[in-house]
Order: C-alpha cells, then sequence, then structure tokens
C-alpha cells in the first residue's frame, strides 16, 4: 500500500513537472472558469518574481494563468497610461492581445477527425459549432475574443477525461471554461482553443445536514447552490455579484473571495476536496469531506487559484456553515480614510463574532451612484461627507445583535470615529443601504466602459492608490469599494 | 519579468520532482518539527492509495510523513492486534522499528570534516555533540530512539540554507525538529540522520495591529507567541496541550488543528505566509502577509503539513483574531451517542458565532479521570451518565452570552437531548470542568502507557470506532475525547 501510495504521488510530480513544461513551452491554455464580477474572482493580484510589489506601478498586469496565456505576460492596463514599466505601444486596445503573439504551430489545427471523436465521446448535442461559439469565444465585457472553433459540454468526469486524453494526444490546445464571468479574459480563448464548458455538469451530489458538507459538480451555478443550502438551513461560505452566471468550479479555479471572505474565510480553509482532470485526462480524486485531513500532502490547494491551469476541476466538497438568522446593517459617514481603519479595527473587536461585513465607499463613488442609478439616495443627505462605511452582524439573536450594534454605534460616535450615521429600521431599509454599495459597479457600468481591478494590498495603503489613480487619470472616475481588507479598484 | 516567473516555477517544479525522487529512493527524512500532544498535531489520518478507508482497519497506520521515513511503511499499532491487512510479526513492539529497514547506504556517514564546516556555519556553540543528542535522538514517550551524533542549531535562514545545502551535497540524511513533541516518531531520526533543531529561531518579526497579521521565526513556541499576542489583544488560531514546548513551525508542518481548529478554521486558512528551505538549500519566499493573494500558485499549501518532507520551515505569517472578553462554559451530560450529535448541530445553529468549544467524553473516560486524578469530581453526580458534553461560548458580551447559553441549555433540556447539566458560575468552576477534559490523557499516562491516535471521521462513524476498539482489545482501556469533527482515540 505504501509503495503504491509512493508510485501515486512520484507519478502525480513528474506529471505535473511534464505538464508544467508542456503549459509553459506550448502555451498550452487551460485557465478559464473564471467567474464574473471582477470581484474577488478575478484580481489583479499579481507579483513580478514571487515578492508583491506593494506599489503603484504593481497595478500594471491584471492576473493571469501566470504562464498559461500567452495574454498573461501583456499588461493590458497600459491604456490607462501610467504603468511606465511598459511601453505604450506594446497594447494599444483592447482585443489587440492576440495579435502580439504568435499561435504556436506546435499546436494542431482541428480537423473533421476531432470533431468526429468528440461527437462519439459526448454526443451530437453536446459538441457545439453553431451560433454558441460566438458567445463563448469572448468574455461578458467582449475585451477578449477567440476564434475556437468547437464548444464542448461534457456531462461527466469521465468524459473530461477522454476529452483532455485525446486533446493531449492530438496536441490540440483547450481552455477550460465556467460561467465565463471573468474580467481578465481567462475563460475565452485566445486563439482557436477547443472550449471546454463545464455548464452541464450540475448536480448536487450529496449534503450532509450534520457537518453541513456539500459536494457537488463543478457546473453548479452559485446561486443554486445558494438556494439550494437555503432550504437545507446553510449558507455557501462565499457569494460574488456574479453568483447568477459563475459555477462553484470556476469560483474555486480563481479562488474566488467575494462578500463572506472576511466572515468565513478563503476557500482554502472552506474547501475540503476536489476532483480534478489533469491535462493528460488522468482523474485525480482529493474529494476528501473530512474537516482535517492529513493524509500526504494536501494537492488540492494548488489547483485552488491556479486558474485551469494544472487541471479542469470536476466536483467540489465545501465546507458550508448554518444560515443565522438575524442580521442587522448600519450606514455610517467617516471623515477621513484613518478614521474607517480605526472603526474596522473596532468594530473586529466590539463586534468580535457577528460582525459579518464592513465596506467602504468614498464620496467620489457616492456621487457615481446617486448621479446613475434610478431611486437611491444618501440616507446621511444633506450634510456631505468624505467616506461612508456600511457594517453588517449576522447572529442567532434579533435583539442582541442590535443592541449591540447600537452600543458600538454610540461609542463610535463619542470617540469621534464617525461623524453620522443610521441603523436599518426594516428589510427596506436594509436592502437600500446595500443598494448603494452593490450599485458602484453597475452605475460605473451606466456612465462608460468600466476598467475593474481586484486589490490585495495592506489596508492602510488602499486609499493612497485611488489618491494617486486619480491624480493620474485626471478627469476619469476612479472609483474604489473596500470591504474588510479587500478592495476593488475601478475606473471609466 | 514574466520570463523569470515562469522559470522560477519550473525550476520548482524540477526541484520538487527531484526531492521527491530523492526523498523516496534514498529514505531521505525531513519530516520532523512534529507538535506533541498526539492531538490534531500528529494523527492517524492516513490513506492507502489516496482514499480514505472510513473503517476500522484504517487505524492500522499512524500518520507518516508518506514516504519520507522508513518507519512510515510500518504499522506500529499491530502491536494492538486487529490491524488484519498485516502481518503480525512484521513489527512486535516500539523501538523495533529501525530494526525492520536496512540505512541505505546511499546516504554518507558523518566524519569530522563535516562537523568542521557545521561549526564554521553555525559556530563552535551552536554544533551538538554532548548529551543533549540523548533527548533529541527520542521522541518524549520514547517510543521512537534514533542514533544521531550531530545536533544542529541555525539561528537563521541563512544558516539553515547552507547546512541543507552542505548536507545535500554530501548526501548526508538529515531530519528536521521543532518541540520534537510529537507522538509518531517524525522528529526523532529513524538511524544517525543530522537533526536540525529550530530552537533558535524564536524572534517575532512583525505583528500589525490593524490586520492582527503576525510574522515570527519557525522555532517561536507556542505558548510564547500566545501570550505576545495576548499583550497585544489578539489571540492565536490554534492552541494544542503542547503549547508549552512545541513550535510554530512544526505545527504548521504537521498542520496541528488543536483546540481552536472549529472556530478559527484549519493552518490552511489562517497561514498567509511561508518561508522554507528546500533540500537542495534553496529559500522560498512566499512570505506573503495579505488575506488573499492569488498570485501564482499557492505552494505554501504543500509545505502545510507535509511533516517538513519537502522542505524545513523557517518563518510563519498567520492571521490572529482579536481576543473577546466573554466566556461561558458548560457541562452537560446525555443518554446516547446520537443525542450528542444532535446537539452538536443545535449548538451550531442556535448558539451560531458564539460557539467555540463542543468536546465530548464518555462515562469511561470519566472514570479513568475520577480514579487517576487528585482533586477533579463529577459536577452532575451522583447519577450516573453515559456521555458528557462540554460546551464553551466567547463573544464580547458577557451578559447576552450566557443568557443565549442558558435558553439553548434549557431548550435542549426539554427536548430531551441533554438529561443533566450545569453551568459554570465562577472562573474557577469553569477551570474545573475544562480539567476533566483536558485530565483524559494525563489520567491515561498515570494508569498506562498510552497509545494515542488522531482520527478525521465522519462524526457519525466516530463512536462505533470506540465499541468496536473496545470489544477487540478486551480488557484495555480505550477512551475517546471528541471535538466537534474531531477525535482523539486513546489506549492502554
Amino acid at each position: 500500500m505504501t509503495t503504491a501510495m509512493v508510485e501515486k504521488y512520484k507519478a502525480f510530480y513528474r506529471l505535473l513537472n511534464k505538464t508544467s513544461r508542456t503549459l509553459v513551452d506550448r502555451r498550452f491554455r487551460q485557465q478559464g472558469q473564471c467567474a464574473r464580477g471582477g470581484s474577488a474572482a478575478s484580481g489583479l493580484d499579481h507579483r513580478p518574481d514571487a515578492v508583491v510589489e506593494q506599489r503603484v506601478s504593481y497595478l500594471g498586469c491584471p492576473k493571469r494563468g501566470l504562464w498559461t496565456s500567452a495574454r498573461a505576460s501583456l499588461p493590458s492596463f497600459v491604456d490607462g497610461g501610467f504603468a511606465r514599466d511598459y511601453p505604450m505601444n506594446r497594447c494599444r486596445s483592447f482585443g489587440s492581445v492576440a495579435g502580439e503573439i504568435q499561435r504556436s504551430s506546435k499546436f494542431a489545427t482541428l480537423n473533421s477527425d476531432d470533431v468526429a471523436h468528440f461527437k462519439e465521446i459526448l454526443g451530437e448535442r453536446n459538441v457545439v459549432q453553431d451560433e454558441r461559439l460566438e458567445a463563448a469565444n469572448s468574455d461578458w465585457m467582449h475585451k477578449y475574443v477567440g476564434s475556437s472553433r468547437l464548444l464542448l459540454l461534457p456531462k461527466s468526469t469521465d468524459e473530461v477525461s477522454r476529452i483532455l486524453k485525446y486533446c493531449n494526444s492530438r496536441c490540440l490546445a483547450v481552455v477550460p471554461q465556467g460561467g465565463n464571468t471573468g474580467l481578465v479574459g481567462g475563460s475565452v480563448p485566445v486563439f482557436d482553443e477547443v472550449i471546454i464548458n463545464m455548464a452541464l455538469m450540475k448536480q448536487v451530489i450529496s449534503f450532509d445536514k450534520i457537518s453541513g458538507i456539500l459536494v457537488c459538480e463543478a457546473g453548479c451555478i452559485l446561486e443554486d447552490l445558494i438556494s439550494f443550502l437555503d432550504n437545507q438551513g446553510f449558507v455557501m461560505p462565499l457569494d460574488l455579484g456574479a453568483k447568477g452566471s459563475c459555477q462553484i468550479g470556476g469560483n474555486v479555479a480563481t479562488n474566488a473571495g467575494g462578500l463572506r471572505l472576511i466572515r468565513y474565510g478563503s476557500l482554502h480553509g472552506n474547501v475540503l476536496g476536489l476532483e480534478v482532470v489533469l491535462a493528460n485526462g488522468d482523474v485525480l480524486d482529493m474529494l476528501g469531506t473530512l474537516r482535517k485531513d492529513n493524509t500526504g500532502y494536501d494537492l488540492k490547494h494548488l489547483f485552488i487559484g491556479s486558474e485551469g491551469s494544472l487541471g479542469i476541476i470536476t466536483k467540489v466538497s465545501i465546507l458550508t456553515p448554518p444560515k443565522l438568522s438575524s442580521v442587522n446593517i448600519a450606514f455610517l459617514a467617516c471623515q477621513d480614510y484613518l478614521s474607517c481603519q480605526k472603526l474596522l479595527l473596532e468594530a473586529k473587536r466590539s463586534l468580535g463574532e457577528i460582525l459579518s461585513a464592513f465596506e467602504f465607499m468614498d464620496s467620489v463613488a457616492m456621487d457615481v451612484v446617486l448621479n446613475n442609478l434610478d431611486g437611491v439616495r444618501n440616507p446621511l443627505a444633506p450634510t456631505a461627507h468624505n467616506f461612508y462605511v456600511l457594517i453588517e452582524t449576522t447572529g442567532t439573536e434579533e435583539s442582541y445583535d442590535k443592541e449591540k450594534l447600537e452600543k458600538f454605534l454610540v461609542g463610535s460616535m463619542e470617540s469621534g470615529l464617525i461623524s453620522d450615521g443610521v441603523l436599518a429600521q426594516d428589510i427596506n431599509q436594509a436592502s437600500a443601504f446595500w443598494r448603494l454599495r452593490e450599485g458602484v459597479p453597475e452605475s460605473l457600468q451606466r456612465a462608460g466602459a468600466v476598467y475593474k481591478y481586484d486589490l490585495s494590498l495592506p489596508v492602510e495603503k488602499m486609499y493612497d492608490l485611488v489618491v494617486e489613480m486619480r491624480a493620474r487619470l485626471g478627469k476619469q472616475k476612479v472609483v474604489t469599494m473596500i470591504w474588510f481588507e479587500m478592495a476593488i479598484l475601478l475606473y471609466i
């Protein structure tokens, strides 16, 4: 048994090594399954030479699978005009990226035999060459457009395995695709890669009401899982703006964070197991359902956030917390960014276990929302404030939680951390508060084409970036949303 | 930049591949840094052929670095007589394991030039050949005894790197060692490996009071970190019985869970970054301090739980939550195991965010404690109960939390889930309740030699194991402690 295990691990490392070389040498693309909304699912986080540079020029590169895409090496952001590390003429407009690089001649070109073979594996219906290809060839922002001539819709792990095995043997490039909601082009082809879309693998396999452990296929839509769990009295530990379209496999492949990251932790903590098909078709079964599993190396973590570049995620096992019934929301104003930071620390300390959201926006973001969305109003008007913070608590006991939040707000007012504030009195008011914060990307979209980047920076430095960006970009609108230690930067 | 990154990753994979082969072929041992107490830090979790077998015979193997130790392939548990997969005569008694395998002749033997070289790197004082070697050659249970002739005490990452580089070039086997508190022999030599002990690398490098992120060296004693954070108003997200001796590097290397796993999640969620020295001396800097860092593959997770087999952890960056002031404890009795399970589910739902401990012991465990420890008493006597549960809540508001817990207890009493119960009225009573649960291993130790195994099994199956073990082992005492979804099985 031990020998078998050793052999298995050795084989995996050999494969990983070979795969990574293959990926580099051939620019083999397997990184899609991106989740939409930009939010934590796509992101900018990019570190040159394995050290994160916490400075503005670090913004120059959208995050991509590191070597899996030719596009990854190109800074699509240079249009903005401030990524000084890159020559301005390298990438003038969206859509031109593919033109910058050569399709490797090592890759085969799809032929009719290939298509026939895929039809044998998947059946006629799930080998798509019609107008549905158009949507699959482009991201929802239409920033990236590929020219794939084939979209495959596998229904099982076995089918995924057979597809990849065949593509590997024929040297056909592939790109895995989930909800295709990503913002960094990870889920669309660069050239004529075969698209493997996971949409048909959407079964919930099991749910254990004692432990809260959900096992499902990778193509399950996040919102469907949220509803499913809600009926069982549980919640998904992640939530994204794109939940209506993004798939759990893509969420895991991109290590999506989203709105619940701080309360429930990252997917590295919540994903208990994965089933993955490697580039050569081998199925790696790491589908554990134990809270703690220290048996051997925890290889599944390599796939979380690997953007599909190491394999296609086919099944996910995830730990879900019980649903709590009491939710309270406050909308507050702060004078300066330092007060916002202090407020976060105080909230963590005083609200502790019930704190479920801490969302930040500034007056520019507020104006964008008020000017572009209908039926919204600033609950703290008529006074103009510099910064706004939304705080949400979630707990088991309505009255206690509310009292605790009120006490915290009074204390913060007295100490001068907040200059104004209001507590939602009913569900409508709570929704209205959330609408302001969630309306930021939507209202920007109405005002123009939006560039959207996830940031992972120390909290104290996040706002410097906005200030510097505004100085550099002049009249273009620069807006940020920050929640806890995460932020999105947007501009039009 | 991208090319440099690609090269870096390629180099890492080549190295990993080479290392893993080296580890397998040469039985190169690098897996120490074990944490004591057995608890979640050592553990049994062992899966043949990458699939966890959830059955009793799965108990046959204590968890070990998978191939890093010759001992790993031997079931030290067969003495118990029920590991049917293994011939009974393979491993008759503790201490005989090394005799079962051959020291590979590929390894060099330490000579005086080696020692002189190490003295050059580390200085005379930190190259140990005196009586301190004896303690380092054996685990605290004296189950495993090695015959190393050299103990090295590096003071910096650079020294660790130089040691490993030299050992690699000379083909000297090494074993990394932390607090040497492990129960599975991972931190002691099998033969004459050079012991690299991390005790001198015990500096706190930085602590950020806004984010709660601690960066420290791997040799920091867990209890020292707990005290340090306590002064700052924060807590470590893990706590172990062995905290007085075990080191954070060992905790991470063994993916220790411990008492706070359920409340604060696993180390995969809380460890933000690592610095690791690979077998060839290369330093891998993954010492991020961001809540979310999606830049490239998250290689640090490979090292969490790898038992030192992939490299020696030299620095750790960890996210720590703020300290909460209100703690309440209840000691309860249940009629059957099913009620205990239901109580857990109810506690999660009703106590939700304040639930910080749910600990289980049965009447056999209670008797062992009462018969072997002084000054303890069953707070629910005189009636005899089958099962006992300790529930702890931690929150920000004493009065709310207490009221919430009382309400929960009354409800559980009415629904028949608990048959009796008492709420600690002061800190002394709270300590007395904890003393009962924490006294289980200590009292067993007084009664005889203890075999201790971590279990990761579905909750509903955990107690079956105890029943079956008792049936098989006859008059030997079999005891279990379960907390949340985790358990330790002990017998004498």
